[in-house]
């Protein structure tokens, strides 16, 4: 780990991680700002609308400098800030209370490129942009000129924008061979589009600022993942097969039937509906009260046991609020868990689209235990579940009242991560580490230390830029870079609005990248009955029965991935920057993903293709992982890519190479 | 008029203008604030996208006052900015010359009422919204909830919103009857959310802010009118009849011919083609190169000539810009009158969609000379034209390299007044003013006392909200508020996109809108061939006729308010609250007019509407224009309105009674 160094000199001083510069604070070119504003919230069903009415913005243009301590002031004026170096840290001490506001300017240098963020969907490298990092929905189209943006803007203000995102964190690696990360829950923003500085703002003065040095990428990721704790262990049934998303009550079992009988591999059954369901304009939706409904699934709890007989495993659904009209929120309300509202003693009620919900307020111990305890360890661990949809955690509102007395624009960001906390506790609770399996889209800060596994929230049906299915790469790739080690998205995307439906080219191509990835798991999405399933058409069922077993034949490998995620902190799906630093053309490539090192996976994510181009990285052998034809690393090279046989490449010098052989269109294994 | 006072008070100070307290300012609530930062400028076509990057905001806690002099600094800092008392309005220095940035906060009332900002198409009370204010193309739709705005964005990024405008202006008037005036062609912004004040943001620090206080609003408005300069009188003639915008070359005179023998009153005959035709893909636009086309229209000279012994006048079309491939570039490149690039001794050329332009650069004085005698004296006034569109003006780029040194980014906004300038001085030299006309749809501070009528812009041909017929009320309505007493608009609109195009009910109720304007010109609009004429369809020609003969008909009057207007400053098409200032609910009238004091206009500007409700002012009886009918005021009443019945209502004391209750169904005159 890289020292951090405080250099003081005339007027001011330089702050460097290792040998990399990364503050530069002179009287003219001032690095730190405070001041203070007051925040503008709109928020219209998980989209928020935020604004700053700024009071004031003064440059510290004065430093004093006492051993490790700097102390900074306005012009003439009294000190406002301190700053005192902490091992990796600066721990900042506001020195006149009023203050909320302070934006720090880092070193820019011409071509840095700048990772992280969380979990960021349309731009994996982040330079030349700016990131509002607040956790929210991401926005259904995310570009200003799709019409269904454009739609979704009109009608529920929900298009989106490139840097909405369901798990924003406030983590960024450079290429100068740093991290940089600001510990706060308070929205934040990273500016890194002047050319001579990345310009990060946060609305509070966070008490610390944390910096990272090492001389590769992959060792910044370790630290980052230690820092913010590694992900528990992928259960290894979770790797072995697919996980079937069926929504269609009991019939879902027979569908799993059939496909089994079609040659799937499958590992698990999730059923989302099994809480019943409620119609709705977005599409068929979940009856929030969280406990089996019989009246769909009959006899749900001997039919969970006969699966696992047959190393079969159920999942199902949950998420942090509760029905109005359900008996949990009942329970809740009487037990006084709820969130309040900030101008009375009534429960908060958040509208999620044509049905109100309460808000289990986990700031107070005993609503969160009631949580883990009550609803996931008895309404779902003990009936039998193995794992569900731990959904959304993005909408807490900013004017809620919570038991503890945090404010609200502190408590919306964090809440993500205390949501994956109720969770992993009620695994623990049943002693399920390890074995039971949640997934998540919200996430933020230290989300990755209780969920075992992320989830790349509602891409639409599509192949489109912002919300189609190429998002899930950067998506794995970003927040592959703070340090989380397993990802995976709906296999088939989920958003199917204004006559926006899969094809099954689609369907198939999704299919083929969900197999490389860790979990493949499907979704039948937000309309089932207008959208194409993976068992509506006999190509597409061939196809994804081919690809469940090119999964499950993957999983020892895959195996041998998430043990080293365990020690390295290095994600299973990753950017090819980590393994082959050396070669700078891999750290721009955000649609290929290394599956750990030895794979490069560069899946379709466009319409109507039959070959494809990959970035085989310098410095080894490739192989094409269908035809055996070897490439030299270090250029371009355009394969046939037909459905069926995505673009795949293994590294010649594997130890896995006989297993990879096996996948040869002249090999055995399948 | 009132006058402005300093009151010292412990740690600050308040201003008032007469009784009317303006700002207060306190160590814990400045009122003003200065900084330092940077634009981005982001052009295309004419569309400005502009953000700051902002350095610092310093609130100027400290405030010690001698005499009429106030000196400001932030907290404990050295003094930052000095304002000092100065008739009607405040001085400013910036006493470090880094600063470029000043926020001002004025004191905000509940209820209060913001009108101004120089014409704004949208919102005739600015309350509760952010008015930034740069001159720009408005934009195509204007509206992001639109098909229409979303395609512009999309293709051309010319959507626009709620605050473009081609003429903006620093100067509002609130309901707390004073008004302000900030004395600066910077971008500026007034931003009048917050209910505790309204912050006015300048990128300079303006030399003076104004501040005009009067017991009655129309007092303001004359105030105003004075400040900025008169209009030079309305041309009688332009009221006399309607201008018919034709422009299919030689075949536009037997298109007249036609409208006149069908009984149209026709005054003006205005080719805007009179310069030949270029074919893009936005549709037919001019050849611009500022001299007459005889091969467009033969023997030109002859026919205006021919016109003007009927009394009929010739007008046509001229703009800043000269086209590259034209011959007057030519003459101004030679002669060094262009405007250059910064970065060079080049022409800074200008894409306006499909071809590139010169700027002629008017800071030059010879250049400005130039164009006025050579260009617009010897090619058009010399020619015989009486008047002309006199268009564009917002395109200034702000990294343009000007004569007299000017930055960019402070030439920008001064440009349409410029331009004005140019007009009324080549008009000046033939001693034609008064007598030739130009109208201009561009505008700043200023405009008016050079430029004898504003236009409304390029309204898409639609009812739409804020790109429609009804927008030109409220351009009216603001634009009249700061002093501006003519406007018109082009009668039947100008964009036709994506097959939006004009109806016969649209042409009717704009010919219904123009007949009560001060000027009723009509217009082809972008794409002439796909849209409907007003000679195109027989029903649509019969009800032009009539309103041209309501026009005509009300000319007597019409000469009373311009008459008025040289003296009062008073707008002809004017707020209800002007005259009507006891009745509050008038305050709030946003698609209603008066026509002076004795006339209210209420257009329909909604489709498939055959009955109106209008207000009508109280402490007064009103006369509907068609029946008689008698309305007691301070109520909402319905009306039929049919077409060619559009809701007019007169003063039943008025002293033109008379000519009023000739337009009856029972009456005479028509």
């Amino acid at each position: 780990m890289s020292v951090l160094r405080l250099i003081p000199c005339e007027g001011g001083f330089d702050l460097a991680i290792g040998g990399t510069l990364v503050l530069r604070h002179r009287p003219d070119t001032p690095a730190l700002f405070v001041g203070t504003g007051h925040a503008d919230v709109d928020m219209y069903r998980g989209n928020y609308f935020l604004s700053d009415r700024l009071d004031a913005r003064m440059p510290l243009v004065d430093a004093s400098i006492e051993g490790e301590t700097v102390t900074l002031a306005a012009a003439g004026g009294e000190p406002l800030l301190r700053i005192e170096i902490d091992g990796g840290a600066l721990a900042l001490t506001a020195l006149d209370p009023a203050l909320n506001r302070v934006w720090l300017r880092c070193v820019a240098e011409p071509g840095e490129r700048l990772w992280g963020g969380g979990e960021q969907m349309s731009y994996f490298d982040m330079a030349g942009r700016r990131f509002p990092l607040w956790t929210s929905e991401p926005g259904v189209g995310r570009d200003k000129s799709t019409l269904m943006t454009f739609q979704c803007d009109r009608d529920g203000r929900s298009g989106g924008d490139y840097w909405n995102t369901n798990y924003p964190q406030p983590t960024y690696v450079s290429s100068r061979r740093y991290a940089f990360h600001l510990d706060t829950t308070a929205y934040s923003c990273f500016d890194f589009r002047d050319p001579a500085f990345h310009e990060i703002e946060a609305w509070e003065i966070p008490a610390r600022i944390e910096l990272f040095g090492a001389d590769r990428f992959a060792a910044l990721v370790t630290q980052l993942s230690t820092r913010f704790g590694r992900q528990p262990m992928l259960p290894a049934w979770a790797c072995d097969g697919a996980i079937l998303g069926l929504k269609q009550g009991e019939e879902s079992f027979a569908r799993m039937e059939a496909m089994i009988a079609a040659g799937a591999v499958v590992s698990g059954l999730w059923c989302e509906d099994w809480v019943g369901l409620r119609v709705t304009s977005f599409g068929k939706r979940l009856f929030w009260d969280w406990k089996a409904n019989e009246a769909r699934y009959p006899a749900l709890r001997d039919r969970i046991a006969a699966l696992a007989a047959r190393g079969i495993r159920f999942l199902g659904y949950v998420n942090p609020y509760l029905a109005i009209d359900g008996s949990l929120y009942a329970e809740a309300l009487a037990a006084g868990y709820l969130a309040l509202r900030i101008d009375g003693d009534e429960p908060y009620v958040v509208d999620f689209g044509e049905f109100d919900c309460g808000i289990v307020d986990f700031t107070n111990p005993a609503a969160a235990d009631w949580f883990a305890d009550r609803v996931i360890g008895r309404e779902m661990l003990d009936y039998g579940l193995s794992g569900w949809m731990a959904d959304f955690g993005e909408y807490l509102p900013t004017d809620v009242r919570l038991y503890d007395g945090t404010d609200g624009m502190l408590a919306h960001n964090a809440w993500p991560t205390i949501w994956a906390e109720v969770n992993a506790r009620a695994i623990a609770s049943r002693g399920r580490t390890g074995d039971a399996l949640f997934f998540m889209r919200a996430g933020f800060t230290g989300v990755g230390r209780h969920c075992p596994l992320l989830w790349a929230g509602d891409q639409c049906v599509d192949f489109s830029r912002h919300d189609g299915i190429g998002t899930v790469i950067r998506a794995a790739l970003s927040s592959g870079m703070v340090g989380n080690a397993y990802h995976h998205s709906d296999l088939g995307g989920y958003t199917s609005l204004y006559g926006n439906v899969r094809t099954p080219e689609l369907l198939m191509r999704w299919s083929e990248l969900s197999a490389f990835s860790p979990v493949m798991r499907s979704h039948e999405g937000n309309r089932p009955d207008d959208n194409l399933q993976l068992d509506g058409d006999a190509a597409v069922l061939s196809h994804f029965v081919d690809m469940t077993r090119v999964h499950a034949a993957l999983a020892p490998y895959m195996r041998t991935l998430c043990e080293a995620a365990a020690t390295s902190g290095l994600p299973v799906q990753r950017a090819l920057l980590l393994d082959w630093e050396e070669d700078a053309a891999c750290w721009g490539i955000e649609t290929q993903f290394g599956l750990g090192r030895d794979m490069i996976v560069a899946p379709v994510i466009e319409a109507d293709r039959d070959t494809w181009s990959a970035y085989l990285p310098a410095g080894a052998q490739w192989v094409h992982l269908w035809t055996g034809d070897r490439f030299e690393g270090g250029a371009h090279v355009e394969v046939a890519a037909p459905l069926g046989r995505p673009p795949v490449f293994w590294c010649a010098d594997s130890e896995h190479a006989p297993l990879f052989a096996s996948f040869a269109d002249d090999g055995v294994k399948r």
